[in-house]
């Protein structure tokens, strides 16, 4: 009998190859099973030498006895119905103890729900959220474990073996039971669109509002790359800007029509957003951004009638500028973070997490697409401070905030006047300056409720009287 | 025996005994139920000279009975499971045909789902939003039908007779099958919270940008009602302005917490348009706002971090600037009835609803909250171009944005400037710039999708390729 394996994957796409050829490199025994056999074969022959410790399985049950108890099972597959089809078909033939792993991109929402229905069986569920797309798959993604730490303790091993590494330490953690982990890969594609679409919005200026070249534009982001936008978007950003298109010879984004995608975790981390009540504008304007960009038509009639507008930008071109352009991103960057942070925060309230912070911040520096220096700088802060109310009121923030708003200010109010617009750098703003503003303009807002709703108001000397005299007008 | 009632209606509250008023009002016969006796009989005392069109029942069995067949039953109780509830005590006492119609503030989901249920009983429902607060249920709310067209045929008469009316029609209609009613009133909502959060930034540049006084400001509001911005809420805001707080002799506003209140509307409109993917910004920044606004303690320890600051905006004090912030206002407010109205026309596509926008805009012109005669020129834009893409390229609301859109961008810049937040002003206005802008900048974000995870984008020349040559960087 040949030597059993430490894990197994079902699902030999992209995303599930990479992983299982993750998890061979590093020196885990993996199981591999994929519905057609015929991609089962074809992978074991791609896999070269890594081959040895793979057990390539053509039936579910030769599958599951080629693992070793408890059996550690991750499904790498489509989310929705064919993850509960899997789970259906795997569970008469595991035993008590084992733990199916879902990888897939699954609404935290479903994860609890799977986690619960499982609970009496003997069985247990692990959502696992994994960042970094094929590249981190198969050298090293970020990994975001929730489940019990009973069923992590089986997998931490091979999961930390396999995943990036940030000065030495590996980008994987378990999080908190159930949903914890999906939930966190939710936030971090909020914060990724977010961070996309800030972007977006310089390099808007940098194009519309001072006439620059993508190259031109690409060596402005390649500086900015070395400097405290340090990431993986920002060094992505340059390398596509620097691309020529081979048909034409003109630079590639050039050529690429202006209508994005979405896959639906933006989506997902507005409406959990909303629903706990914490603020998340950025995030929303990303989301939005998106969907507007995808209603080309209309936006091509809407021109026609409004015209184009001359974008021209008040402030001079030159150093200053881009050094302006640097802060304002890098102000606006801290408002999405904090924003994340802090959805995150309320959510581990409502669903019993206990999400660490800290640790979120660490499994993040490397790995994943929001991978930077940055997220060192979140992880010290909130290593300092883990029970803060908001990232920018740490003091290492709160100085960042300090030094870069004025920036943000200049530019928001540039590109408003300007006409280019900054949905996500205007959410940002607005959001330090209502965070920061002790009496705002609720007052209002609450007379006029108790006016035509009889709502009632808190007074602020504290008096219990809660409605107003309306209509005894002076 | 007694002459049979027109219609009943269970549960006593102030709205329910308000509506039974003005129905008794306008000669319909109703019967009235409470679950606690004792309020059915205060409340008949209460109704004076109208008694006698009133049928109070002690029990449920009589209250139906004394109902003329096929019996329409209003239910306006708290939202939830206690609606649930009253279903199940009134369906064995119903015959087929009898009606029962919530009026409370339900989510529409649930209204779909009970109106799914009720389906196969022979008995129909109807979700009824009724917009107005307690005088509007009183005197004339804004009310806002889903159920079948031949449920609303036995009650229309009733209800055209107690809404609210603009030049002699009646502010009511039926505008879909099962929850279209209570997902307008969802949305109604929603554009009101946008509404009431744009009149609060432009009072908070009057007070902190300008240092106004409550009653300059109130006298401000005073006068812009008189013009295009002439609305239930500016005149409401006036009023509250102007009022006195008989405790201190100080306006009513100042002594009122900058807390604001919430009840879940507008929380439901974001989620609904986020679900849809329709860029609902300015309804999102209100509700951000709202949010903030409670989150005080946060807000103190963080003006106390970065300090107050001077608020000093830039634009001279003067007949020219409150020009200006009229028109600000009045162009902020446009978008956010744009992004209502496109709100509701991806969900009659997505729900079936065929729901007819001019119509819509014609029962919101009196009655409700958002009332104003801004609503009258909805109205006649969407009946001229009833299947426009968005309100703000017909023609005219193009025009009417082509003349305030510059005020706006003024006013939001020097909000900026100032720090003074302006998060729903600013959100209507990137609005308005990217909703015209043809090429829009998320040609970068496509090829950022595509770098890391192989996503592929189109191309502006239409050629047969979808993923980027990366790392040929040139």
């Amino acid at each position: 009998m040949t030597e059993l394996a430490e894990i197994g994957l079902i699902g030999l796409g992209v995303m599930g190859s990479n992983l299982a050829l993750n998890i061979a490199e590093k020196g885990s025994r993996i199981a591999v099973y994929n519905r057609t056999p015929s991609r089962t074969r074809e992978f074991v022959g791609e896999a070269g030498a890594l081959g040895a410790n793979i057990v390539s399985c053509e039936t579910i049950e030769a599958f599951v006895v080629a693992i070793r108890p408890p059996r550690p099972i991750i499904i790498m597959i489509k989310a929705g119905e064919a993850v509960d089809q899997q789970i259906d078909a795997l569970k008469p033939l595991l035993a008590g103890g084992d733990i199916i792993i879902d990888a897939g991109n699954a609404n935290f929402r479903d994860t609890i729900a799977r986690f619960d229905r499982l609970k009496d069986s003997g069985l247990t569920f692990i959502g696992m959220g994994v960042s970094g797309g094929e590249e981190g798959a198969r050298h090293g993604p970020s990994i975001m474990v929730g489940g019990t730490q009973q069923s992590y303790a089986r997998v931490e091993k091979v999961l930390t073996s396999i995943a990036a590494r940030y000065d030495g330490e590996p980008c994987c953690a378990w999080l908190g039971t159930g949903g914890a982990g999906h939930f966190v890969k939710t936030i971090h594609n909020g914060i990724e669109y977010a961070d996309m679409q800030m972007i977006a919005e310089i390099y808007g200026i940098l194009r519309d509002g001072l006439g620059k070249s993508a190259r031109e534009i690409g060596w402005i982001f390649g500086q900015w790359n070395k400097g405290r936008l340090n990431s993986y978007l920002i060094e992505i950003t340059e390398t596509v800007l620097a691309t020529t298109d081979p048909q034409t010879g003109k630079p590639m984004v050039d050529m690429i029509l202006d209508r994005a995608g979405q896959k639906g975790t933006g989506k997902w981390s507005a409406i959990e957003a909303q629903q706990m009540g914490v603020p998340a504008t950025a995030i929303e304007a990303a989301v939005a951004a998106r969907s507007l960009s995808s209603m080309k038509a209309e936006r091509e009639a809407a021109e026609v009638i409004f015209g184009t507008p001359s974008y021209a930008f008040s402030l001079k071109d030159g150093e200053a500028l881009l050094k302006d352009l640097e802060l304002a991103l890098f102000a606006a960057k801290i408002g999405a973070y904090a924003q994340g942070f802090a959805v995150m925060a309320q959510a581990s309230r409502e669903f019993g997490w206990e999400l660490p912070m800290p640790t979120i911040a660490r499994i993040w520096r490397a790995g994943c697409i929001i991978r930077s220096q940055f997220l060192d700088e979140i992880t010290r802060a909130f290593t300092e401070t883990p029970d803060v109310a908001n990232l920018i009121v740490t003091s290492a923030f709160s100085a960042m905030v300090a030094e870069s708003l004025p920036s943000l200010r200049r530019i928001t109010a540039a590109a408003v006047t300007a006409g280019i617009p900054v949905p996500a750098l205007a959410s940002a703003l607005s959001y330090f300056d209502a965070y920061r503003q002790a009496r705002g303009t609720a007052n209002l807002i609450q007379a006029q409720r108790d006016f035509f709703g009889a709502h009632g108001f808190d007074r602020t000397d504290g008096l219990d009287i809660h409605h107003g005299p309306w209509g005894s007008a002076g």
